[in-house]
């Protein structure tokens, strides 16, 4: 064995055993790029060794995805493996575990027919929904990990030949992810204890605003009515405690959509579907941005705010420390289970239900009037530096130090 | 493009056009292993050109399959992945068409624990059934072809260096398809169109016998009432005519199963069930074998035509020309797409519904009535040599030259 096929194998047992917590008789099913069959092979055999009855993991092609936008007509994207995604759900109905490993090509289909796209995503997207519906209604436990994939490595890392390239994307996957660590496992048992010391922490406080101070960035952002943090680890309603994202650092909940006010200004740059969007600069009235300004990408971040009343508004808010181990990378991943784990961030537009004390219970009334957002679009960008300091402001308007320089204080 | 990209796109293109006949805003469900990723991007595209809305490929790994052997306990074996296969039958029956690429290793699972096979076969047969009766039934088109992989190269060419025996394989399946052949789609019109006349010569002559004659064969067999030659491509019941077998040589028909006489030797060995029969003469009297020997595998064949009162009578009776390109290559393919189209057999046990005039419709006691066969198993071995002669004999009496020294004589 390499050291490459050491690290592979320990990062295959930390995806099976933390990240799903595969049970005894359970099957999995996996979806993967084609270019991760090693790893999915090293997945496989330690599922079985864990007790699984059956691994089918369904492959996806770069190559057959770009030969549909060559050579289908445009009516034929109004199609999507319906027969597919129902049989996924009705899998899941029937207690499978559900693995997705992501790796695609970030820029796969940068330049085909936006027709195409757009019809191919709704088809994509209305066939998907009853799988989708059990994943994230949490009805059985789930894992999203990645695998690093030469397209992917490339436009990680420009430049750099494509064998170099995937030694250094393999190489920020187990960091990020901790599998390069003497023993993986028991570094998420505590770093998941201290997610959930910092969620329970929040929670108990129930600050009503967050105050974020740093260059260029004065805000007061009023937290929703029965919010609720959420990061880590947690059950699925099958019974199984498991790690949704691997990696995963954030602490995350619901902004009040009307109570936000101040300057924010981004720390990194965002890549919005195609477009490079950098050096953001808004100022909030009452929870809407009314001024914005950025260095590169002003117009695609201007479309993006102006989507739909909510797009202009704050859905979620996350604190990530500036010592995580993706910042720390100093890698920009193109891929959201990794940037996002990166710093701080916000999102405009719409909100988690989850994000909300009962969200699933409560109507879209309710949910509003708590101040949870809405909004078709849910785009996150990144506000944490290490000059970053961050108060919480209890109901009395007493601040408490959450961040200081970008770390906890907590 | 090599000689071989060439080679292998007119094949894709033969599968496409002349296997499945793929249709305008037609989904298309491949089953292929991970070793045949060129092969299907070639078919893939050919696909899309002829208009298919989506292709779907799912990938069967030999590595995950033998994972399982080595890692799950023998309970997981009663578990197939019956979401996926209802998930199929979904789709067949909105219209899709099915191709499957054969090329698995022919010994994959040779030596795994024979209680946790039997478990995983039972189980996979079952849960298949939905989707396999719409492809025996002939809803759809469909289509089944191959590509060859290294653990097949490897067993058809022992001791060949892997690159080798693949590029071996490959100029034999190329050769077997007429693929190689400056225009293999009229070279499979003008074939179809020969095995049509000759199924429809021998439908219209009605033979109440065949009559054989070669080294160690003095054989009368009689025909089924009512039985039916088929052969080459058909048209399903989605109105498609498609060619389901790629390649293809056979004319085939069946027996009367209590009225086969004489003596009848094997010409080519017979793999079945990991055991290597060769040299089978067996004497037939009122259809039913009561003498038999083999130079080698004696006790399998003992065992096989013992399996029940079926076994040890006639299912099916095929003539295959002894210059078919199969035959011509000299090759044991060690898979039956290729075998059983490399001479003229006869297979003891179960009969097909199809080579009954109206089969479809007869029952269980009129299909016996008319003498089709009935049996767990269904087992080909092979007759044909170039020194066989065949005549077919008429209501009255008089024979007919069919075959002469191999031959078609019509």
């Amino acid at each position: 064995m390499t050291q490459h096929d050491h690290l592979l194998d320990a990062y295959a047992r930390l995806v099976v055993k933390t990240g799903l917590n595969i049970q005894k008789g359970q099957q999995l099913l996996v979806t993967a790029p084609l270019d991760a069959v090693p790893l999915v092979r090293r997945i496989t055999e330690h599922a079985y060794r864990d007790g699984a009855s059956l691994v089918t993991t369904i492959y996806s092609d770069n190559a057959a995805t770009l030969a549909r936008f060559a050579h289908a007509p445009e009516e034929a994207f109004d199609v999507a493996p319906g027969w597919l995604f129902n049989g996924m759900a009705e899998a899941f109905k029937a207690g499978a575990a559900r693995l997705a490993i992501a790796g695609e090509n970030p820029s796969l289909l940068a330049g085909q027919d936006p027709k195409k796209l757009a019809r191919a995503n709704k088809a994509r997207s209305q066939a998907y929904r009853p799988a989708l519906e059990l994943i994230t209604g949490f009805a059985i436990n789930w894992c999203v990990a990645a695998a690093a994939t030469p397209a992917w490595a490339k436009s990680v890392f420009p430049g750099v030949p494509e064998a170099a390239a995937m030694e250094q994307l393999w190489k920020a996957i187990f960091a990020c992810t901790k599998a390069d660590q003497p023993d993986p496992i028991a570094v998420w048992e505590k770093h998941n204890a201290d997610l959930h010391r910092r969620t329970d922490f929040l929670n108990n406080r129930r600050y009503r605003a967050l105050k974020y101070s740093g260059p260029g960035t004065d805000l007061m952002l009023g937290l929703a009515d029965d919010h609720f943090w959420k990061g880590g680890g947690g059950k699925a309603l099958n019974g199984v405690f498991c790690n949704a994202n691997i990696p995963t650092e954030e602490v995350f909940t619901a902004p009040h959509k009307d109570r936000v006010d101040g300057t924010l200004s981004s720390t990194k740059p965002l890549s919005y579907q195609g477009s490079l969007i950098d050096g953001i600069r808004v100022r909030f009235e009452a929870g809407r941005i009314v001024e914005m300004t950025a260095e590169k990408g002003e117009e695609a971040f201007r479309s993006l705010i102006g989507t739909d009343e909510g797009a202009a508004r704050l859905g979620e808010v996350a604190l990530v420390p500036h010592s995580s181990p993706i910042s720390a990378s100093g890698i920009i991943f193109n891929n959201t289970l990794f940037d996002e784990n990166a710093a701080s961030h916000v999102a405009v537009g719409q909100s988690y239900t989850e994000n909300i004390r009962d969200g699933s219970k409560r109507s879209k009334q309710e949910l509003a009037a708590l101040g949870a957002n809405s909004s078709l679009v849910h785009v996150d960008w990144m506000i944490g530096s290490g000059k970053l300091d961050v108060d919480g402001i209890l109901p009395d308007g007493t601040p408490e130090a959450l961040m200081r320089k970008g770390e906890w204080a907590i």
